[in-house]
């Protein structure tokens, strides 16, 4: 009998992959893994270690706060092995269940991608729903208002925000960031017939960023809609750099994490998945 | 101390109200009252009798089935006293709560105003999202499918079941109808993106519809949109007036009851309130 020669051993680095992940906020606490309460990341990386028992980790471009949702969320794992992007995601899928937590794309990244450094773009969606009945398909994915809300007016308090400033106001006094400084790129409102009522959907586009500063423009916004508000009282809260001056801050279950931009969307790169 | 007069007994009908009424049919054993199960009647029937115990019960438009949703289900009761929509519809969504059913609208209608005999159209919706990844914010609100369908197909089907005919094929066996003729006066087949994904939404439109007649014709246009079924096949099942060669049956999670026409829209009427 022959001894058959040893291979020699070859150790590449580890395949790196892009998930694309919606979910729904309401039972996590949050993107971020948590020690004793559900976390979005908790529960992906949890698929993950079934089918990649070592897992170290997974990193996202936006942590998410509880209760926030993602239709656009990205983060990238490294697997021991090659998959396919389309066998990954369905393998995911498979263990995801049943968490309201969805693979939606995966994608082959370079070892040196970054879900978080590597993203020069955060695309965010607030819904506001606007009528005197409680939601009922909606519950739990929309502010609810009881009160109609003036879209001219809250686009001119928001034409205020565009451009970059110093956001104390609109962010928590929680938040990490160094800087406040942001440049808000596109700060859009949508008004839809909701039947009965009216949607209202503002859609907000940034390199980066604060915590909570979506949550706080829109809360903002509100009361500029409202007619509480003078549309310049949000400049003045802009210049006053004081958290104090901001209006509430609306609550989690309107805001979605809708798309992370990279200089080149690797999900739309050959052999990537979508689906 | 004078005896007051006592006033004379004036005894009119009782004031008779329509209301629309939006659930999430996820909850209940469909709209009819069960003795032992919860049902949407039975909800806004405790509902109406927090503010009138007395009350003899309700009459709908449409009977839908376990599951079912409504946007647009239209409803009459008879209360003792004068409400004003508004107010009524603000209590009873006080008393509905949690439940996932709204009062959308009420108006005062005639004392012979009949929801489910004045009503001249009934609307329906079914909803289906192709995709791999499970629905997330839309799960329970859609039929799921991991397939894509060619809506061209689905047209050239749907093209045949269009106008007056016997609808023996696509109806339960256990409906109660005393005929299975129909007129299918609208069947539109919409496409959406749907990020990942396509939507498809159907559009049917008719004076009444059998029991199961929806889902049997979404499931067997689904048949056509995979290419199981040529268009043409969908003539043949129709012609065939057997049960037997109906597709299958497409779950009730799609489906959702949008509206009711009545020779007068109720909640166009003055006085009337949508919201």
């Amino acid at each position: 009998m022959l001894a058959r020669a040893r291979a020699p051993r070859y150790c590449p680095a580890m395949p790196r992959y892009a998930l694309r992940i919606e979910y729904d906020g309401h039972p996590f606490a949050g993107w971020q893994r948590q020690k004793d309460q559900p976390s979005v990341q908790g529960a992906v990386e949890a698929a993950l270690r079934r089918i990649s028992p070592g897992l170290e980790g997974i990193a996202a471009a936006g942590r998410t706060d509880s209760g926030v949702h993602a239709t656009g969320q990205v983060a990238h794992c490294d697997l021991p092995r090659d998959w396919s992007p389309f066998r990954l995601a369905e393998a995911l899928n498979y263990h995801l269940k049943p968490a309201p937590v969805a693979i939606t794309a995966a994608a082959r990244v370079a070892d040196d991608w970054h879900a978080r450094f590597s993203a020069t773009e955060r695309r965010y969606l607030f819904r506001v729903l606007c009528r005197r009945a409680p939601p009922v398909h909606l519950a739990g994915l929309v502010w609810h208002l009881r009160h109609p809300l003036d879209a001219d007016a809250m686009r001119a308090g928001a034409a205020h925000l565009l451009g970059h400033h110093d956001f104390t106001t609109f962010r928590s006094t929680m938040c990490q960031a160094d800087s406040p400084m942001r440049t808000l790129d596109a700060l859009e409102i949508e008004e839809r017939d909701a039947e009965p009522g009216t949607e209202f959907r503002f859609h907000l586009r940034a390199r980066s960023f604060l915590h909570n500063q979506v949550r706080s423009i829109a809360g903002t916004l509100e009361r500029v809609g409202t007619g509480a508000w003078a549309p310049d009282a949000v400049a003045e809260a802009l210049a006053a750099r004081d958290r104090a001056a901001c209006g509430p801050v609306a609550p989690p279950q309107g805001l979605y994490l809708t798309g992370v931009g990279y200089p080149e969307d690797p999900f739309a790169a050959p052999g990537a998945f979508t689906g």
